[in-house]
């Protein structure tokens, strides 16, 4: 793999920035917003973020790259499949019981529910990510979906998963605003209290786990390498496909390197093609 | 171009759904915000959502894509890099003289500056686009910069480019949530009247332009064929290299395609190979 080392160092950043966000969403609830219950006070709202953030921002964030993992490569595609659909239904189900905690808040003090932006914005990203997840299922899951549809539809299904990943994000910005903006009252939200501080902080720290998902998930050469090359490519890594593939991105100086690195160079360039004609059905 | 008529639809639809967004950001301020004055008011803070929509949001979208449009193609590289970043610096101006409002409304009501996410958000957002703006100048409009550091940096200058301009929209939306919840007070924004539906639909707007920008700046078939590219196919339509490209995304039916048709196919296929490389300096 390509820049091995760097990609591992975004990864352990990625899952460190990730889990202080949820480390912070518990302090915030725990520290300030006295706790978690389910009996429709401001505790059962405090699920609200605990699970938007571990749910909808972390773990989808862990579904999106998790076919990019290089020692997940030599796993059947199928069980990756398994892992990338399963968490993002953990992901999809935390997210709706988080909407519920919001709702129930909302109806045991008579707040009217689905009037903010954010509870508009938000629901969009549920209805679209509960679409990309039932199409994703049914299209590249199940093996009924012809290789023309899949192909058709699978750069449509990277683009809709990132950017409700991205949009998801933004609600939870948006999420954090309102929040402070209502519950901090004596201090308010414009005097800074270290709630203010801390919680800002937060949604920075979102901001930045977004963005190393988003730049590992788009860089081509951390693909996974597609089966089919991979079975093609495995036993016969000098053939003219593999070392055309590994002469147009190196100097020439190929002498020295192993045949597994021609072999997974070779199947990364297989990918741009396959890609380019929509015949991947990973990220 | 492949898929133009798709192409020209989005663009179409993105340019219609920028300008409705600033329209729509003109009609809250002058319907229902009192319009526009520069005296410290709550007038003068009306030019911020202005700007930043029109600006920060619309302007930078168009300066994005502004190398995809086909008919461009044929300018110089260097003239359509002039381009880009003067959309930028124009968007880069709007953006300070909105902050620039933001601030003095706060001064004179000696409201605190800088203690909202959205602020703090919208700052780290206003400094990565300066520091994007100045290193794009510097390495890929002046002529100093060595082709190994533009190759390294493209790929982070793209990335960079995108996350900004989905920053921006996602503290658009959260400045949206903090005004609204500021100034409906009586009706108040959780009653939800005309002026809160209506700039809900602005912020939902906001998204859509994003996401059309970000899908077309984000095909790769759209891309513009690299000069050096163009000039070397443009004569020789019909040299292996031409035909290989042309054929790995057909069905090899090509007696009737014309030669431009393959030449710009093949400068396709170049892009990916540059690209991978970091050869090319443009979206």
């Amino acid at each position: 793999m390509e820049g091995y080392v760097q990609f591992l160092a975004l990864l352990v950043s990625a899952l460190l920035v990730g889990f202080i966000s949820v480390v912070f969403s518990l302090v915030w609830v725990f520290q300030y917003r006295g706790g978690l219950s389910w009996d429709g006070s401001a505790q059962e709202f405090n699920w609200h973020p605990i699970l938007i953030i571990t749910g909808f921002v972390f773990i989808q964030g862990i579904a999106i790259i998790v076919y990019r993992l290089p020692w997940t490569w030599k796993c059947s595609k199928l069980l990756m499949k398994f892992i990338h659909a399963g968490l993002n239904t953990i992901a999809m189900i935390l997210a709706i019981v988080s909407v519920v905690s919001a709702f129930d808040f909302h109806n045991a003090g008579n707040i009217p529910n689905m009037y903010s932006l954010h509870s508009w914005i938000g629901l969009a990203a549920i209805i679209g990510y509960a679409i990309q997840l039932f199409s994703g299922l049914a299209v590249f899951l199940l093996p009924f979906a012809p290789m023309p549809i899949r192909a058709a539809l699978m750069p449509i299904h990277v683009f809709s998963g990132l950017t409700i990943f991205a949009t998801v994000i933004a609600t939870a910005l948006m999420g954090i605003t309102e929040k402070l903006l209502f519950s901090l009252q004596n201090p308010s939200y414009s005097s800074s209290p270290p709630e203010a501080i801390f919680v800002n902080c937060l949604g920075l720290l979102l901001v930045i786990f977004g963005a190393l998902i988003l730049w590992m998930a788009s860089r081509p050469h951390w693909k996974r390498p597609p089966e089919d090359s991979v079975k093609i490519l495995r036993p016969i890594g000098g053939t003219r496909e593999g070392k055309e593939a590994e002469s147009s991105v190196t100097d020439g100086s190929n002498a020295n390197k192993s045949e597994l690195k021609i072999n997974s160079e070779a199947a990364r360039k297989q990918n741009f093609r396959l890609d380019e004609a929509g015949q991947r059905s990973t990220m």
